[in-house]
């Protein structure tokens, strides 16, 4: 163990940054100080009061400084953030970071330049906010009998959703409201689509799996288009509607993975993950089903989960990716069949769709549906065209026989 | 990361060892082999079949050979559990063990021979089967954030409650399907008593807040003096009673800790952990509440749990016990009030329990109960007359006002 104080270099200082400098000084056995705070412009206002000298806008004040061992990144910008954190990892300086999309876009670039030059990189808070679910799947979930993580990973859309289905209030103000208690981005663009999801999930499959699929292989489909008839569909059937990402061990050999939303029923544990909650399901041979649950959205939630990334920095932890060098890796494939709602009113689903199998079709003044059977490969080659406005997916967990929770 | 394969010598095979046998047998990326079984009797039969060659009835034959680096303890006994692990930590080997009633009562020993000797003793197994709560509160609850850990640690016993309350069975049966179904002991009694409670939550305080409380200071009180009046009068109220362990933090400086059977409604975390499955609610000053969920009785839960803790050791994985150096460790108190319902018929509970204000009073020809607030140290004082058969008391979550989840 180290028993200096860990020099912090801080980056960004919006509501995770501020959170994180709030926390690290209550924390008495952190043995963390933060040295410098690098923002984009030193003059904006902030809630939080720090020693205005801390503050610097040139990143080289903390990158060149040989005190500070380790960098904590918690920047919106992903291309930004992309340069701070390889180039403080060239620097041999440790990093910890919380920006999915670009860990996402950048997971074997990291993974390589922390081999090659011995520092660190961690980012728990990254996925999930306060859940510890990266680090249970590098160290604890770590063998082969795991089958399947899935879960609800994004605060901000199932606020929303849930506003929507179970307090009734209409999209728009339940967006509004979660920008306001500072769940969603003043740009939630992310949040609604799916992607943020989707980030996580390829950060979660790389622990799970020892896998890396790039985020353009990866059917992604998102709740902007939801409309009552839906809400009300899913209401008679008894069900929720939940944005879920999943990875799913399909075969000894396969698994697949997507972000898409998902009826849910009263029996599952993610049915009752409401608000700006988060909750996952990993899914093992022996230990059937385990459930973890906590916030996944906000300031404090966020901070402490780094806080306790730096601490781990302590004792030199670091990720190993022990299941990139796993026997027997399983391969990703699209290849697989789902069972979908696809709800519409002038597209022409019926000749865009490739359904192996219509179950189901109803007709109504305002809109369409069609239940069916249809490969994930085929969603993917369709992608464009379900983006139209008029048009909402969503998905029947039960047709992996195997996967329903 | 040591890659050769690590060579394990067993001891017991039953439940518990069998599938792990089995476990490590499919595991792939295990690097893990059980060269010798130590049991108590060779002849015995048993489910699995192994080679008979790796058993003997000679404790020496796995302490005494050079090849094997862990030792796994699985056996139910506690001074024989005490005497091979001490043994085997003597000697330089890694343990793995899930025997919760003697690590319980023997942890600053097990702390000290570790240190001594270099060795490390994992136990991951012995608290909640296969969800990881020890290591999240080792690696990465590992600050001062956390502020109480709650749960429902034994399976069987809310197995048990769960047939009772949920499915209308009487006590005597449910027992006897626990039994069957392998969850509960062919001795039940720690687990109906609490005490098999008792010592996980001794073990998840240690690396919660860093502090070791023997088993003989802390009031543990189990199920088997419940009586259909007792179920009838937590339906009315629209309650379950499930038997909860909690450590939880009073003030910056003090901690209590007990186990109990508590009413638990609708909106808490554990309302909804039935059968033989574990739920534990981790609460911190910004995280809120975690929750983790999963099975927490039976053979395979408890033998992939041991697999982790295994291949933890491939890469020197030990408990740090870190907050052991913590400044400011809270001290263990018992000087708090709690309120709670005891129903009782012959036993003169007005005038043993000194409450400090009784709330409400109920009298029948058959039986009565009081509810009032009382202190802890006073139930502790009173203990021996609250082991009468005709008494039964259920804790109210709801008294520490910042603790109702």
């Amino acid at each position: 163990m180290n028993n200096d104080k860990i020099k912090i270099g801080l980056f960004g200082f919006g509501t995770v940054g501020q959170s994180l400098f709030t926390v690290v000084k209550q924390a008495r056995n952190a043995h963390a100080e933060i040295r410098r705070i690098a923002v984009r412009d030193k003059s904006k206002p902030r809630k939080v009061n720090a020693d205005p000298t801390l503050f610097t806008e040139n990143s080289s004040d903390l990158l060149d400084d040989p005190e500070i061992s380790l960098i904590v990144e918690v920047i919106d910008d992903a291309d930004a953030s992309w340069h701070i954190v390889s180039e403080a990892l060239r620097r041999r300086k440790a990093v910890v970071s919380g920006n999915k999309a670009m860990i996402a876009s950048h997971l074997p670039e990291l993974i390589e330049l922390q081999r090659q030059y011995g520092a660190a990189l961690l980012y728990d808070a990254s996925s999930c906010g306060s859940i510890p679910v990266i680090r249970n799947l590098e160290e604890y979930y770590d063998n082969d009998l795991l089958l399947e993580v899935k879960g609800i990973l994004n605060g901000s859309s199932n606020y929303i959703l849930s506003r929507v289905f179970d307090h009734g209030e209409d999209y728009d103000s339940a967006l509004r409201r979660a920008q306001e208690l500072g769940f969603a981005e003043s740009d939630p663009s992310n949040d609604i689509s799916g992607r943020d999801s989707l980030y996580k999930l390829i950060i979660i499959t790389m622990h799970a799996l020892g896998v890396y699929v790039p985020p353009k292989e990866i059917f992604t489909y998102g709740i902007a288009s939801i409309h009552d008839s839906d809400i009300r569909y899913a209401r008679e059937k008894g069900y929720k509607i939940k944005l879920v990402a999943q990875v799913v061990k399909v075969s000894d050999d396969r698994f697949t993975m997507f972000v898409m939303p998902e009826f849910v029923d009263k029996s599952k544990y993610i049915y009752s993950v409401d608000d700006e909650y988060n909750g996952v399901v990993i899914r093992g041979e022996c230990y059937d089903r385990q459930f973890m649950f906590g916030k996944g959205a906000g300031g404090l939630p966020t901070a402490s989960s780094i806080l306790s990334d730096i601490m781990a920095r302590r004792y030199d932890y670091r990720y190993e990716y022990k299941k990139t060098g796993f026997h027997g890796r399983p391969e990703y494939t699209t290849g697989v069949p789902l069972r979908v709602y696809v709800r519409y009113a002038h597209t022409d689903i019926p000749s865009i769709l490739p359904f192996i199998e219509i179950r189901e079709t109803y007709m109504s003044a305002e809109y369409r549906y069609i239940i069916g059977d249809i490969m994930l490969s085929d969603l993917i080659g369709c992608r464009t065209q379900l983006t139209a406005p008029d048009v909402f997916i969503c998905n029947f967990s039960t047709f992996f026989a195997d996967c329903d929770n």
